[in-house]
């Protein structure tokens, strides 16, 4: 560690007396008790913002991604977006039907579901619709409005490959439709591929059962996929040849290409990465030694690698990738920064373990246009002006 | 997976019609909207439960690890031992100061220390007490009752290595003592040994700042020792030659050996294991497939292998342990179980990566006698009775 911090660590010396902890010496009045379940701190403030649509049950709420820590969200300050609002749902009456094409159709309670053998896992999750605002420079003026729509739990429950042997799924099965219990039951169609190998029927979201807004008490989670096709308040899984070719499969989380064609199914979340600090909305308290931190994921496995800019893309430089480096999770970067007060375009670039390199939003856009709405995985450029002011590279 | 669970499933076979499905069709009013900082479910009720002294300040309350999925514990179910209650902070004032035998005295905002360089790591943190009811057969009737007192989290802060060298350790110094900001001034002499090669100046939690439970804004967090040590709102640290023989090391978390002498400074937490499904106050729903789970830990780096036995400790079997499998952090363990609906005895043996194997509660006494109150990581015996009731084993 280079000694920078001098401007604001004072060198008491010898002469250190009573004062500073006299002065700390104040409101030795015993504290709070003990409590059966707890709360933050009344100075901690960070909550999700959200955008509603006309319909309040509609609409979403972003993770605020620059105040968080490590690798982990907060069940509190996980991402949310609804289509129907959340439903009240009791666990014990609440029960999932497997069926279609199947040898035997199972009906099973919360109590089945919990007996089966289950694991636990890591895993980001992301709305296709993240950062979407980037196609169009609608962008938000932070990471959290930005880039919200994703964050990562550790998630418990069956493997769906036992529940789906379980059922005995026929030859000719290779979809099945996902139901949720909200009030529009929202559906989609899932293809029955290799990527389900490690998809749950998850009921445990950070040591404790699902959130709500999360599912509660069973959603489908299939990790690295998109956040809609893992459906919450898991009621119904329909198996069948082909997909339902439902809503949100064609009108949204679809994307639209330049020869007026739509890319449909991109359920695949590519590698994508975000500089968290410094970011949109911050300001530095002047030059002298930070740490650059993010975050990295990617919906194929690992990252593997992670690289930093200080220019606006022209020269890189390896990020610490924090370990443990988990598939289909949040990997967390950092990287010590010696800031001269002088402007600065930083940003970060992931690579992970099949090769693919996070491109560039100019990039993404001669390939794919500016009408896709969904799926944005550019990197993104965040402007450190001289006084300190950290806003969107407009430049 | 067996088809064991055909007593609960529904094999609804071809007559499969709306009924089932026309039931769950209630309800369908939109649900409730998004939320800035969520709750969980109204259904889910565990508490930590509380042990408080005369002074309601002074106690502690314990994690319902029965109730826990996967490693992490969630933040408002985290233990709690409380010397003073628990302070209100801002941290905005508050400061860390650094001193004694320093060539430069520090007085470390919180500002200061969250521009340094940081790390995330997930470890257990466990009170030197957990389980002591063990030595005198005064154990708790349930997991969280008689285990509680340990609990698993991502914590994210500074190295501490980087802020003493900072500081500038004299060679004369031996020992820190680590003074806590609540009432009582909590102090604990702290060995500057190999094993502080990964202490954190520790400031976030699970994703978000501290709890105010485990030291907002700021705790010393030594991975792999008693929780006692691990001093919460750290406000100094005094480099010392000896150590200050506080009230926590002589009179409590010391270890009274059958000869009259106490063990002190018995810091590192070794190898421990406990089943936790089924544990006592569960009743298994009859015969068929269950999962033993559990949990194991070890102060001395990575469990390595959890024996399970079902026969009161005269065979054993190798259980899964869940990846990632991470240094001096909760493992969980899981073994599938066909229960043939006779009484057994079930238990969980840890080893550690030090070749350490978690010893039984008779070894465990044949060395130190039945006076150490603390430090007690015996093999812990839970009884099935035939009508699906768990007990503790008296037998």
């Amino acid at each position: 560690m280079k000694r920078t911090n001098r401007r604001r660590i004072l060198q008491l010396g010898a002469g250190l007396g009573g004062g500073l902890l006299g002065k700390a010496d104040e409101g030795r009045a015993p504290g709070r008790p003990l409590s059966g379940y707890g709360e933050r701190s009344k100075y901690v403030k960070p909550v999700r913002t959200m955008r509603q649509s006309k319909t309040p049950q509609a609409g979403s709420s972003a993770t605020p991604l620059a105040d968080m820590y490590g690798i982990l969200t907060p069940s509190a300050l996980h991402y949310e977006r609804h289509h129907a609002g959340i439903p009240d749902i009791d666990p014990d009456q609440h029960t999932l039907l497997i069926h279609g094409l199947v040898e035997r159709p199972l009906l099973l309670t919360m109590e089945d579901i919990r007996r089966l053998p289950s694991v636990s896992r890591i895993h980001f999750l992301e709305c296709g619709g993240n950062s979407g605002g980037e196609w169009q420079e609608k962008t938000g003026p932070d990471a959290q409005r930005a880039y919200g729509l994703a964050s990562c739990s550790e998630w418990t429950g069956v493997p769906l490959r036992l529940a789906l042997r379980e059922a005995g799924v026929k030859p000719e099965a290779k979809w099945m439709i996902a139901e949720g219990a909200d009030a529009c039951r929202m559906q989609r169609s899932v293809p029955l591929t290799k990527d389900l190998d490690d998809a749950l029927l998850a009921y445990g979201q950070n040591g404790e059962p699902l959130r709500p807004e999360q599912g509660f008490p069973l959603r489908l989670l299939t990790p690295g996929w998109e956040g809609n096709v893992q459906v919450k308040w898991l009621r119904r899984l329909f198996l069948t040849a082909e997909p339902h070719y439902t809503r949100d499969e064609t009108s949204r989380y679809s994307d639209l290409m330049p020869d007026g064609k739509a890319r449909i199914f991109t359920l695949t979340q590519e590698a994508k990465s975000l500089v968290t600090f410094p970011s949109g909305g911050r300001r530095l308290a002047g030059s002298g030694l930070y740490e650059i931190t993010g975050l990295a994921w990617t919906g194929r496995g690992r990252i593997t690698r992670v690289e930093v800019t200080l220019d606006g893309g022209r020269t890189w430089q390896d990020a610490r990738l924090e370990e443990p480096v988990l598939r289909k999770a949040f990997t967390r970067f950092r990287l010590p920064w010696e800031w001269d007060g002088k402007a600065a375009v930083i940003a970060s670039r992931a690579t992970d373990e099949s090769g693919y390199v996070q491109p560039t939003r100019e990039q993404l856009i001669a390939v794919r246009g500016r009408n896709s709405g969904s799926h944005f995985n550019g990197i993104k450029m965040w402007r450190v002006q001289a006084d300190g002011s950290v806003t969107n590279d407009d430049a």
